[in-house]
């Protein structure tokens, strides 16, 4: 098509409100338009792009027999009330009523909808295992709608379903569906992405992987093996504790005036001690307002999800009261469980397992102890101490899949996900089918997601430079941008207007770019549509009788015959 | 694909509450599942077909240079403030709050945003014209919803919005699009497709087609010329009047007393004279309750949509109280505008004019008037009559076209319609361009809608039988469906294995069942399926060494010699 048609401005300046690059360059390049918070349309250009996107995945998902089905945006709260979920999900939920008053929902995700949906079919162990999947709109009534497509609140996303007879087969389509997931983003041109293990929620025992893609705007870090294959999401990265060697000598317990030293580094500072010789108390309340003390060493922060999924329920920040026989900033272990009430749970992390000559907290205002150790000042008096992984990853940790201290903490954006889901919706929704034995079973479900727009403007995010996107070819919105500088030069028009229709025929998808403009105009205008290969006819190029190709990415810069443009193009493409 | 993984049941019985054949068939085919009043899920038979309609509609969009793009289906109230729908359009708007407390609607139409996404962009003629279209999920909060996808509160549309720069280029577009639209429902294969002049509501002016799939299902009544090409929806239908020749006498006015008669066919018995010769009033009322008597021959009604356009305001049924002057179920015109108030307007329907020796109401209780003549009785007393057509064609009226008494009504489902819009949204929302001159001007729209859904059940609509759909090539689910009848026979199944592997290797869209049923029931599943060709191995039919070809349409059964069956089918498919 002719860039003069192509409905959509471009815009030389970064808009101001726009905190990421992927944001200002689909301001800038006439990709999206705000209609409201967190809502977009599209121009013409990102929907090529999404067409792509949306085919890639599709075929992908057909070569794992899932079939295209649709659900629909808007539905009946009654379908949301039969999983629990009407009532379980925050605002972020859209509720509503309809012109007669009937309460309604809008959908954010589908498992209510797919299993509705074949919960009469799917009556028997015949019919398993299969996967449903959809590409549709959905809305998410997002408190904070940020960077332009990576956080929206309306979004379009491939969701699918499986049902399956037994674990062994739902790992079984799980694992195809992995690898399917990395085959669409190989298919895509980003390898940035890596999948990752995620957070499985409270639910327990189930698995969930999350797929990444690594740039440095991403909201999510991912723990990453540098030595071995290991990857995970932090949220659910175990950090592997390695016991230290006894000390030769173990000092005596001695309680220390600390004074106004209160915080990790003032105590350090004044006991000139590091904040790994430090035992440290972080105290949380649970949803009944019960106490749960974490000792951890003083160097590493606590991963409030694993803590969560230890105790399996939510925590809060603690309130700490006189009452609760704690001793706001001062807490440490020795003698503790004398103090409190029976509901206050103390738990150590890892990292103090082996712990010695440490300074804690005295329990007592502007004091501290030195040389306390988990054994003997501990364990010895209140019985062996159970130690538990509550403690956040750090650059350098040791991997736990391959033991090498080659842990690397980086940034990500989630671009799709897939979970076990187990028997969760099917149980509470009663969906049931006869087994082998005639005997009725609940069947487990897989669900397997990808947000089209928020994976484009992370491409973009991870594939970018000053002047615009580099669009990978499989995604790219045209394979070639024709550019005609100087388009009153008759011979340089005829020439770019016969290229044109010679790519047309030979189903190059090419925007051709014939404006009276200057070529910095042209050229700057052709950097934010990203496309793989800009072509350019000029009248200097024209009397060496050449054209020049540049790739979008800089790897191809030259000048080709006019003769072999066509062809050179077409390798090039390849 | 194989039958057996299918998604979706078939059902033998017709479903209770089906009232047209393509819900029926559509719920006992596994097309659509019901989620809440007027929201259906798609299974993947449907989304199939829903996704080869698609295509053709953008394949023909593109020709003729619209551009896809998308709109959100959640959008800002405000947005639609400034075109003043948010408060004309009724509660099939649906209106609801975000978590902020934030107004917002459901798109049911995408004016709105599309002038949003290009009110900047098409700051100057030269930009014009130009045409975006997208195809997504709209709700329409329908106060009946019905027929299955006939008539639903979410439905997938392809809508379409174009701007010029005059009249005379939005005529050309309109036509251009006009004729995509024929090319679009003659590559569907749906001939039953025909464009009707539809009434262009009280704007006044303007243009505007229905495409209405002729069915008798259709809740439209279309007027048909038999003789020319003239064709219109009912309600904006002209009705021609051929005056009648003058009688030989004209009687003297006499009152009668007609007792009990008070209906038309009551007074016609109980007189012996056709309706024909009865000048009947039909009473209105305005929005500030003004009257509104409109005389129109017996046996004619009044189009009430014409009778708004001429009057420019809503009409309703009257409440007739003793001081409108107006007797009830008596009134006629002999004398009436001595006994009304000034508000109350008196009208002639064109089927009056050169009325004479009719029966009309006598403004008093149990009597009408013989012998009225509209010119002697009434101009001639208080002055010209205008006469103005407000009544509804009926079979064997004149073409308002080529003048032969040759009109035929008939039932349609409006399964597309194009309209000028004008400058009625763009005047609205302020958008305007810089012309030649250097002045502000408006923008003229264009719009252009298809429902996909409602045309696919139309489809099914005109194109079925007792048993299932037909579906048109074109748009079929699958192209074959080749049914192994007792996959038992080790020889009849490695016949229909190859077959199914050969059709897949020419790209031939094949729906294998190898299920070991009955011939009945996979035979019926077949026809649920409404697949072009049913192609069937047999052991029968293997002893010929034929299969069996049968067209969904009875077009072709033939026996085909086993190595000639590819041939054959790629044959029949072209």
């Amino acid at each position: 098509m002719k860039l003069d048609k192509l409905v959509g401005e471009r815009f030389k300046e970064r808009p101001v409100d726009c905190v990421v690059d992927s944001h200002a360059l689909m301001i800038r390049g006439g990709y999206i338009k705000q209609v409201g918070n967190g809502v977009y349309s599209s121009y013409t250009v990102l929907r090529r792009i999404s067409a792509k996107v949306e085919r890639i995945i599709k075929e992908e998902m057909e070569r794992i027999d899932g079939q295209e089905v649709q659900f629909p945006v808007v539905m009946p709260a009654a379908l949301w009330e039969e999983s629990g979920r009407y009532a379980s999900v925050g605002a972020e939920l859209l509720r509503f009523s309809d012109r007669t008053g009937a309460p309604m929902v809008l959908g954010m995700t589908h498992e209510e909808a797919a299993v509705h949906l074949v919960r009469e079919y799917a009556n028997s162990y015949t019919k398993y295992p299969f996967m449903i999947y959809q590409i549709q709109t959905k809305f998410r009534d997002e408190a904070r709608a940020r960077a332009g497509l990576i956080r929206v609140r309306e979004f379009t996303m491939k969701d699918g379903y499986s049902f399956h007879t037994s674990q062994d087969d739902l790992d079984d389509y799980y694992s195809k569906c992995h690898h399917a997931y990395k085959n669409i983003f190989a298919r895509m041109g980003v390898p940035q992405v890596v999948s990752v293990e995620s957070d499985s929620g409270m639910m327990g025992g189930k698995v969930a992987h999350e797929f990444m893609l690594l740039a440095p705007a991403g909201e999510d870090t991912i723990v990453v093996c540098d030595a071995c294959e290991y990857r995970a999401n932090m949220e659910s990265a175990e950090r592997v504790h390695k016991k230290p060697q006894s000390a030769e000598n173990l000092d005596e317990l001695a309680k220390i005036h600390t004074a106004a030293a209160k915080t990790i580094p003032e105590v350090c500072d004044f006991l000139k001690i590091p904040e790994t010789s430090l035992c440290k108390a972080v105290i949380f309340q649970k949803e009944d307002n019960a106490f749960v003390v974490v000792f951890i060493r003083g160097d590493l922060e606590i991963n409030e999800t694993k803590l969560k999924n230890f105790l399996k329920e939510e925590i809060k920040p603690a309130i700490i009261t006189l009452e609760s026989g704690l001793s706001a900033g001062y807490t440490g272990p020795i003698d503790l469980p004398n103090r409190i009430s029976e509901t206050t749970q103390i738990l150590f992390d890892r990292s103090l397992e082996g712990g010695e000559n440490l300074c804690c907290g005295a329990n007592e205002d502007e004091h501290h102890y030195t040389g306390f150790s988990v054994a003997r000042d501990f364990s010895q008096k209140f019985g062996e101490v159970a130690f538990h992984d509550f403690a956040k990853v750090v650059d350098g940790d040791i991997c736990p899949r391959c033991g090498e201290p080659e842990i690397d903490l980086m940034r990500g954006i989630e671009v799709g996900n897939i979970f076990q889901l187990g028997t969760k919706y099917t149980q509470a929704m009663q969906m049931q089918y006869t087994d082998q034995n005639g005997e009725l079973q609940y069947p487990l479900m897989g669900c397997y997601g990808i947000g089209v727009g928020r994976l484009i403007a992370s491409i973009c995010e991870a594939s970018h430079d000053d002047y615009g996107p580099i669009w990978p070819k499989a995604i790219a919105p045209w394979q070639v941008h024709l550019c005609c500088v100087r388009a009153d030069d008759e011979n340089v028009k005829r020439l770019a207007d016969s290229l044109y229709s010679q790519l047309q025929e030979r189903n190059i998808e090419v925007i051709y770019d014939d404006r009276p403009v200057r070529p910095g105009v042209m050229f700057s205008d052709a950097d934010l549509l990203g496309v793989p290969l800009r072509v350019v006819c000029s009248p200097r190029n024209l009397k060496e009788n050449v054209c020049e190709i540049i790739a979008r990415d800089k790897s191809v810069q030259q000048k080709t015959p006019i003769g072999q443009v066509l062809e050179e193009i077409e390798n090039l493409l390849c």
